[in-house]
């Protein structure tokens, strides 16, 4: 049984194609999420559709897999089943792969102010939230309520925070610019909050150098060793300085989907299992934990694996080997325990600018986004995803244009989002102002 | 000012690009949706985003119009206003597009039961419903219950019944029957039922004769001069006769929107207003109302003017140049009235499979089906658009093959569509049942 099907859970499942067993993948969503390009849905580039494929459709040709949609409530590791949607469903071997949730570090109470982006619907939410700011601040006749409609806050400088923040300043500055009559979207405010002293602090300092020198480039405001102390519906305080917008977006941070707390077995930082050497669960052989949810520091590096799609991959064909090993009854690897291979990694901060590592050779700018791209279509699912995530990507580099610019999911009529009913009053929606007031159409912009 | 940005709105603001005035669009969508191929967002075969453009893109070009996201709550003819998002808007002149909505002919509580198809939220809802009762057969141990499950009940045969209900028999039969290991949904059910006594009932009777036969041959059952006297959370009533399915989809017609009641004007039939010859509000010649919203007997033909996009978009070119010609203080054509020209009727009912009626010109089969597409994809709003659609609909020819099969919007772990919590203990819910019992993979289907 394969519980998720993220990268852990699909590459296990696909490593298990010729294991004489029965693989039984469940997951609350029908489909495998490509989540590195999870942000260019929050930015309108890509429909939801192109980065995600049914999982059945993935494994249709696996004739020893079946797929079940169902949401798994608990673990029970002495009985060897799960509770999924009621009922219980015995296992052999567990591959648990339940990914990660966004981390608020205790302050639940932000995620209302500042939603995170780790599914479609939450992509999809950020991207109306997104699209609504530049529509409020159209109507908007106050001057500073019209800046904070334009100012977005993008905290936490990982991967997501950067390539978010760079996406959200071309989109304000190159695609929607000459569809506003009023707000000049051009003098958006992204501002990237990171309580660190560095930009993708997973990479290397040169890499993260390399990253700011870009987003610099490109606009984008970026704080470094800004803690965020507190968010509110209209802005966050960083360092007792209260910077105001109608739109937070938080990436700072994950921590395992709350599955394993029903494991009872101790849980390390951010909800993860201390998983043995062979990613087991220590005194239960038969249930593996791989992934984002997995702690696990690699004997032969003396690090952590860390939580990108690749340990993931890597633990759940490990986790298969052994499985299908010790099902044929021949020596497995399970003595030496799982090795993580770092093949490097990579980010991408804006049309034509990215930062690459390759082992020692690290370089950014249009090579490496050309890398970038290259390894995101190859790696993406699907035939159709490859073909329609490279279209949009020709179109919007040709056109300086997004081809998924939806407002949806959010009570019609509404300008802003309704995430914020209880501090709502704290400021006064752009809706409720006269719009009668609304400024003329200014001269024609060049 | 236009109120509502659908063929008729939209077709009302170009038609006004070269008119000395200040045009204001106000919807309460971000975008213009094509609506005929709304169907197939609902089937998985296209992304919400190849249909819809932003309505900002469009006019982005013409510098009299601006544009308002916001949702219009009354219309105060004599104070010459509207009230949008709790602000008053003023009007010189007014064209009131605010199209339609599903008309449960005094049945509210259907709704829950059945939903319609308007807007971009009720297909993707739709979509999840489809793909979720796929999902639930094939957990489902029940016999009866799984046959329930693939029983898919489409209510009124008008265009949007016979393209949904043939589209979802080819979906189950030709795309996803591999994809599932215990359903057969090879042999799931599509019951078109229609109370009057023939399909496509706005076209000639051999159209409607040439269609029926093409469902057949499809496998769709279709049911004439059968009324739904009663929806239930698991099926509908027909002639005494209860049919079961949890997949009830309704079609069976249309009122105007509810903004039309604040009028304070007389309403025809469906809560259309009633308007005079030169579309305008009786007593208001600068209110005009147009499309699926106003109810007008062309004097030439003696006939209505049918609630389809031709006649929206001729209206709102009709009313366009009315004004157009008064603000230049030249004759217009307001004393000759609006007469409507039929420029044909089509409708698709599958693969290679439509019917096409061009003035006496009648005609089916491939021929009609390439028609369909040409003129549908060159009608939709957008290079980007064409594009897509054209190369998903080349996709799903090829490979049979559906790019959006998306599960959204519906609370994870649920298998079956929430829309039902009062009748909800009327059936038990599949995953309700022990999934232990799932039965076992049969031997594969060739």
């Amino acid at each position: 049984m394969i519980v998720g099907c993220g990268f852990g859970g699909l590459f296990t499942a696909r490593a298990l194609r010729n294991t004489p067993a029965d693989v039984l993948v469940i997951d609350h969503n029908n489909y495998h999420l490509f989540q590195p390009l999870l942000y260019q849905v929050a930015c309108a580039a890509l429909a939801p559709a192109d980065i995600a494929q049914p999982i059945r459709t993935i494994l249709r040709h696996q004739k020893n897999a079946r797929v079940m949609l169902a949401e798994v409530e608990r673990v029970d590791l002495f009985g060897r089943c799960v509770e999924a949607s009621d009922s219980r469903v015995p296992f052999d071997y567990l591959v648990l792969a339940p990914g990660a949730v966004d981390n608020y570090f205790g302050h639940e109470e932000w995620r209302s102010f500042a939603p995170g982006m780790k599914d479609i619907q939450e992509a999809t939410l950020i991207r109306s939230r997104i699209l609504r700011s530049f529509e409020a601040a159209e109507i908007e006749a106050d001057e500073a309520e019209r800046a904070a409609h334009l100012t977005f806050i993008i905290v936490g400088a990982g991967p997501t925070g950067v390539e978010l923040s760079g996406s959200i300043k071309e989109l304000a500055v190159d695609v929607i610019a000459r569809d506003f009559r009023v707000a000049d979207t051009r003098r958006a405010r992204v501002m990237l909050i990171e309580a660190g002293a560095r930009v993708l602090p997973a990479l290397h300092s040169d890499s993260s150098a390399r990253a700011l020198a870009q987003l610099r480039t490109l606009g984008v405001e970026v704080r470094l060793g800004a803690p965020v102390t507190q968010v509110f519906a209209d802005g966050v305080e960083v360092g007792g300085e209260r910077l105001r917008s109608h739109n937070v977006i938080w990436t700072a941070g994950v921590r395992a989907a709350p599955l394993t707390a029903s494991l009872g077995v101790p849980l390390g930082t951010g909800g993860r299992v201390c998983v043995a050497p062979d990613c087991s669960v220590p005194g239960h052989p038969q249930a593996f934990v791989i992934g984002d949810a997995a702690y696990l520091v690699d004997a032969a590096s003396g690090q952590a694996v860390p939580g990108v799609s690749q340990g993931a991959m890597q633990m759940g064909r490990y986790a298969a080997r052994l499985i299908d090993a010790e099902l044929r009854g021949i020596p497995s690897e399970r003595a030496r325990g799982f090795h993580y291979r770092d093949k490097g990694s990579m980010a991408t901060v804006g049309r034509s600018r990215a930062v690459v590592e390759l082992g020692r050779l690290h370089f950014g700018g249009l090579l490496a986004w050309l890398a970038w791209m290259a390894l995101h279509v190859t790696v993406l699912i699907g035939f159709r995803n490859r073909l329609a995530v490279l279209a949009s990507w020709i179109y919007s580099y040709v056109f300086f244009r997004r081809g998924s610019r939806l407002i949806t999911g959010l009570a019609p009529g509404r300008i802003h989002a309704p995430l914020a009913p209880a501090n709502a009053a704290a400021h006064t929606p752009a809706a409720q102002m006269p719009v009668a007031q609304m400024p003329p159409p200014p001269e024609p912009r060049a």
